[in-house]
Formats: structure tokens, sequence, C-alpha cells
């Protein structure tokens, strides 16, 4: 970057980075620091801390089934209260700044309340206040909805207002400032000498994403990838570089075709339908209805057995093991099943690297170093550049550990 | 009230009445009953219990002087999150309503951040709900700013915030829900057998919020008088009838001309000025500089005294005694006055009904009775419906306490 550079930034400081007054205080003097090399800023905020499950308790203290206008209305504040002092905090360091409410920041929605897409961002209002020289604090995870009403955006996507904001404003890079100093090789609580990667290609990042490295929001990274907006992942709580988060074109040659990451999951529950008559149309009535709550499968096997009857598995996260099974059990039993049963003892482990799927040999050691510490492997699918093996949850932290080693993560990136 | 005569009421809950979430169901069961007996409500709510000054604690964590736009928007959101539970309780007694911000309810004002003041209400979102048969829940204590931006009304005026709303909507009348019955012949800690009043005068009622009796704030009395809107303050945490706020026109005529009401009023300080010149322009000099800063004067006193040299004395609330001696002392200093002294030893008791100056004997009734317990007059003012002691602030309860016995308030009202 060159020191005459004038860069324009949109940074967003999630729900940590911002969870008491003294947190506040350190991230505006972050952005003083930016805006004083010169850089414009504009920034997203989420609500601070726990605010936003604070606010679900205090709903649902009052309603079993909070009306979702009114609980959009009410978790709206959170990101209020955080981009107010957020100013506040900026203000005080001598800086001139405005909250923002997402309708205000010309954020507009599909009006679904609770899970809103983004349609539209009208920056108008933004532009003008970076041009009158002042700091824009958007409240992030909301946007205009039906009738002038404030909606919420899907939980987590304050990322994606973020990016989303970032390509509206045609802005250098977007800044995720989060409580780690970026995306590693592995979990550092699992593996101790995971790296801190400084290039992570916008596929390999919603791989890990997906497989539960809950760094950012994989919409967000979506959208980074398809308008080519470099994302910059790291620590509000130090001044380390963080991880890149950029297009394969501008990786070297030799930081592809390889390993690059170990992801682990063991947020995952497995159910089994036995005894079902395999005909056309079955998973359609079986998994529409998961789809339509918008609950991920993962993993489907299908095994075929004598006249026609099969069992068939699927794996799901954990947490939506209850609504699964409430959704599954009526069909099932339509369909003729004999039985559902759950099981959640099992985890995955993965290995991720742009181009990993054809090279050559990487599958059959990341194979052999498992059945080598006789770990055996329930099941195995893959993607064109993740590797993901169905382990039992007790071994999951040994299989990540045992990968890591073996695909040589800690040594030094090529780039 | 007939049985068959179905009322539209604006019905005000103040933060006290929705402090927890047990206090909002209560609320909302309370309006479920006005619905069920066929009247059609719209609500305006203040923030949940110490939201406010929680908020401003907040804001003073990071900033010494908060920015005053940024504190509005900060402020605003106490509000609005009562509005979305309390409207969401509603729904859970099977009742539809609808959370609405001061700008989506339609409050213009003259934007001034921290303290406008209401120009004007668009109340046609607020008929829509109602005609679509929902109940509005409109968040008090805000309205529409400059370019769009949320500015909050002076502090504690959710009070005007709902007359003024009564008036646009042309309701039959305003119900301020608080924690106490209504209004009483003196302050029932003070005095044990203080009765509660049927009815109150609108001038009644204003002298006894100026001095103290904070049930509801003055602004909103003066605009409900001024439209003639029937107002009633009741608990909202009993059934008690309260206390109906009328014109003068609307109470018998037994009811007036005798005394109604003791007031007292604790936050008192006395500043003077001693040894300055007495020339015109001396008074406007001195107290624009407090005006300016919104602190009102009470009570000024003038001795002229030897050589055109006099001393200046006048009563500020005590809470406003720093600010004001901070604004006076370079004034008087200019002016060539020999010193400011303050003093914090007084306090003002009160008699309040309409007609009262000018019927004979009262003041000697009330004089005397001070005097008969060795309580000495510092000083006195009046009004047409009140006459206020200064008196020493130990002896102030022991003065309400006697004048409540020498007018017989504890008698039944004539109404």
């Amino acid at each position: 970057m060159s020191g005459f550079h004038v860069a324009l930034l949109v940074q967003k400081f999630g729900g940590s980075s911002l969870a008491t007054s003294e947190r506040i205080r350190i991230v505006a003097e972050r952005i003083h620091d930016s805006l004083s090399q010169g850089d414009r800023v504009a920034l997203v905020v989420s609500a601070m801390g726990d605010t936003t499950d604070d606010l679900i308790a205090a709903a649902q203290r009052l309603a079993s089934r909070p009306n979702s206008r009114e609980l959009d209305f009410l978790l709206s504040t959170g990101e209020l209260v955080s981009a107010a002092l957020t100013s506040m905090a900026l203000h005080e360091l001598g800086r001139d700044a405005v909250a923002l409410s997402g309708p205000q920041a010309g954020i507009r929605t599909n009006g679904r309340y609770g899970r809103a897409r983004i349609t539209e961002i009208e920056p108008t209002r933004i532009r003008a206040e970076l041009e009158a020289g002042r700091v824009p604090v958007m409240a992030g995870f909301q946007g205009l909805g039906p009738g002038g009403d404030i909606v919420t955006l899907a939980r987590g996507t304050s990322d994606t207002s973020a990016v989303a904001l970032a390509v509206a404003l045609g802005v250098d890079r977007c800044e995720i400032y989060t409580d780690v100093d970026g995306i590693f090789t592995a979990d550092p609580r699992i593996v101790p000498d995971a790296r801190k990667l400084d290039l992570v290609i916008y596929d390999e990042m919603l791989e890990m994403a997906k497989l539960g490295a809950r760094v950012m929001h994989p919409r967000a990274v979506e959208i980074a990838e398809h308008f080519g907006m470099p994302v910059v992942v790291r620590s509000s709580f130090s001044d380390a570089p963080g991880t890149e988060i950029v297009a394969e074109s501008a990786v070297p040659i030799e930081t592809m075709q390889r390993v690059r990451a170990v992801a682990h999951d063991t947020d995952v529950a497995r159910v089994t339908i036995r005894g079902v008559s395999d005909r056309p149309g079955l998973a359609h009535a079986l998994f529409q209805p998961l789809a339509d709550r918008h609950i991920n499968i993962d993993v489907i096997v299908q095994n075929v057995s004598d006249g026609g009857v099969t069992d068939l598995s699927f794996t799901i996260a954990e947490t939506d093991l209850d609504a699964t099974l409430d959704l599954i059990r009526p069909v099932a039993a339509e369909i003729g099943a004999r039985d559902v049963a759950a099981s959640t003892e099992l985890g995955k482990v993965s290995i991720v690297g742009v181009g990993i799927q054809s090279t050559p040999g990487i599958a059959s050691r990341m194979f052999g170093a498992l059945a080598a510490d006789g770990i055996n492997i329930v099941s195995i699918t893959t993607s064109e550049i993740r590797l993901t093996c169905l382990v039992d949850k007790a071994q999951v932290a040994r299989a990540t550990e045992l990968l890591h080693d073996e695909f040589d993560l800690s040594a030094a990136d090529a780039v």
C-alpha cells in the first residue's frame, strides 16, 4: 500500500468487539488511527455483546411466539444503541460521526421479517456524510421493510450488510473486525500450533465458514466473491494484519493444489429413516419440508437393500435435530417407513484447499492418516476444494490434529 | 358512561408501569379489558423503568458531553423497546397491535435535539391502524427531526406526546397511567390521611405539577387545557377510578373558592447577590443567561437599601444551583456586586385551589396556622389559585400537615 494512497474503507465491528464501553472506546481509537492515516471510513456495527440474545429473552418472557414484525422492531434497537455509542466515542476523539439506522443508510430489503435479504442499497446518505467529512456509523443487521417498517436480516448477517455496503460504495476493501486474529489452518483451541493464514481464497473461506469456522457469514463471503470485493478479517484487539480473502487469481500458483486448512464441526446429528420403499419422489417428500424451514441437509446416504426396501440417512446440524424430527416423523409414517432413528455421536473433519480434489494422493493421505490412528470413517463427502469425513464425535479433535500434522500446516505458507 | 357508548381513548403508560415483563403483562391485560368493553385504544409508552437513565450513563461513560444528535438517537431506543414488548404482550392475548416510533406515528417536531417540541401530529398511520382493528403502540418522548432524524422531546414528556395525540385524534379522553392512584390533597408520605381527589381543575393541576407533585408534566396539562381534552390520572396497578382533570366549567360551584390541596417542594435553593447598584437593566443582565439555559427563577426579592445599593435574592430548583452559580458569578462581578451567596436551607409549602386568592380569610388562616406553630415565613408569593410560603426546609413537612388540617382536606369533597 503506497503511503500516499487514500483508501475508502468499510469497517465492520462485531458484537464481541463492542461488548463494553471500554471496548467501544478501543474500537473508536482504532478508527481514529485509520482516519489519521488519511483513510475515509464507513462503519457497520453489530449489537453489543449478548444484547440480541437478551432482547429475544425479554420477548419470550412475554410471548411464546413473538409476532415477527414486533420482534424485528425490538431487535433492531440493539444495533441502534451500538451505532449511537460508537458515534459518540468518535465525537469524544474529535471526529465527526453520525449514527444511521439501516433504513436511514438506504438498506432496502425484500421485507421478510426476521430473515430479510438486502435487495438494494441506496448509499446517498452515506456518500453525503463521507463527503462532508463525517464517519457514517451504520446499524448492521437491519433494513427497510414494508410500509416503512424496520426489518432484521437473517441472524449473523451484519457481515452481509458490511460487504453489500462496501460493494455499493465501491470501496477499496471491506474489513471485518472480530475477536480472533484471522483465519487459521485449524481451530487453535484444538491445534495449538495452528498458523494464521495471510491469504484465503473466497471458496476456501466459504467451505470453512460452512464447516463451523464462524468468523464470517457464508452469504457475506458469497457477495464478496461475486463482486470481487477484497475482504480482510482481523482482530479488533490487536494490530496483527489479519487474513485477506481474495479471488483465486490473486493467489500465487504454489499455494494452490495443496491442503490449506483443517476444519471440524461437532454440531452434527444423523437421522436415519429405516425400512422405506425406494420409489421416485421419496427424497423430495422427505426433504422439501426441511428446505422450507431452512434446515440444511448434508451427507445423504441411501443403502439399497433386499426387496426394494431401504434405509436412508442424512446429517444436519445438531441444533436443528428437534425441529427435523418433528417435520420428518409424520412424513415417514405417511410413506410407510418402519421408524426414524437419530444419533448425535458423529462429527465432521475436513481438509480444505482450492484444487485438492484434482490433486492425486491427497485423499489417500487423509484416509491413511486417520486409519493409522484407528479412526473409523463412517462416510465421505467431497467438493471441488474439500474432503470431509464423518467420524465419531469423540475422535474429531484427534482427527483434526492428525490431519494438521499430516499436511504440515504449521509450516509457513508459500505466500 | 352509557353501556353502549364505544369510546376512543389514548392511554399512556409511564416507565414504572412498564418496569418489568410482569408489569408489561399486567398493562396488556388492562388494555385487553378496555378493548373487551368495546373501547378503541391508542397507546403511548415510556421507556421501561430506569432505561433512560441507564442509556444516559452508558453515553457518559464514553463522552463527557455526548453529541446531542447521537444522544437522541440512543435515548429513543428506550421507548422503541417498551413499545415492541407491549405490542407483543397484546398479541399474546390475541389482540392485534403494532409498535410505532414517534416518526412513524407522525409526530413532527421543531427538531431541537434533546428538548424538541411537537409542532404537528399527522395521525394518518395511527388512524389507519385503529380502523384496521389494531392497537397502535406509540413510543413516547420522540418525534421526527431534521433530515429524517429521530429527536427526543424534553424529558418526562411522554405525557405531552399522549395529550397531543389525544387532541390530534379527537378522542373522548386521555388516560395517564402511573404508579399512584391519582392526585391527592397532599403527599400521602407526609400526610397519611391525604385524600384522593375525584376532580381537579387544569389550573390547579398545573400549580401542583410545578410545585413538585410530578404526576403529570406541566406542558401536557397546558395542552389538555388549551384543547379542553379531559385527562384521567390513575394507577396501572389498581382498579381505582383515579382523578379526572377537567375545565373549571365542569366543576360544581361548591368546590371552588376553597383550598383543594397542599403542595410542597424541598428542591429549592436561594441565591443572593449582595451589594449591587440598583439600576435599570439589572434583572435582565442577571436573569437572561439563566433563561437561556432553561433555569426557572422563582420568588425574586429585592431589598432597597441606603445609597441605591441593594441585595437581590431569588429561588431556583436546588438541582440547578451549580449551573446557576456558574452563570451568575461572572455577571455579578461585571456589574460590581459585592458577592454572591447561596442557601439550600429553604423549602416551599403552598395551598392550591381555584379562586382562593379572591376568597377573603384564606391567606390569613394560612399565615395564622403556621405562626401558631412557630413556623417563620421567609417570603410569600401568590397566583390566582395558589399561595406559597418560603419556610425553613426542615419545617416543610410539618407545615404541610398543619395546613392540611387547617383546611380540613381529609374531609370528603363536595363533588
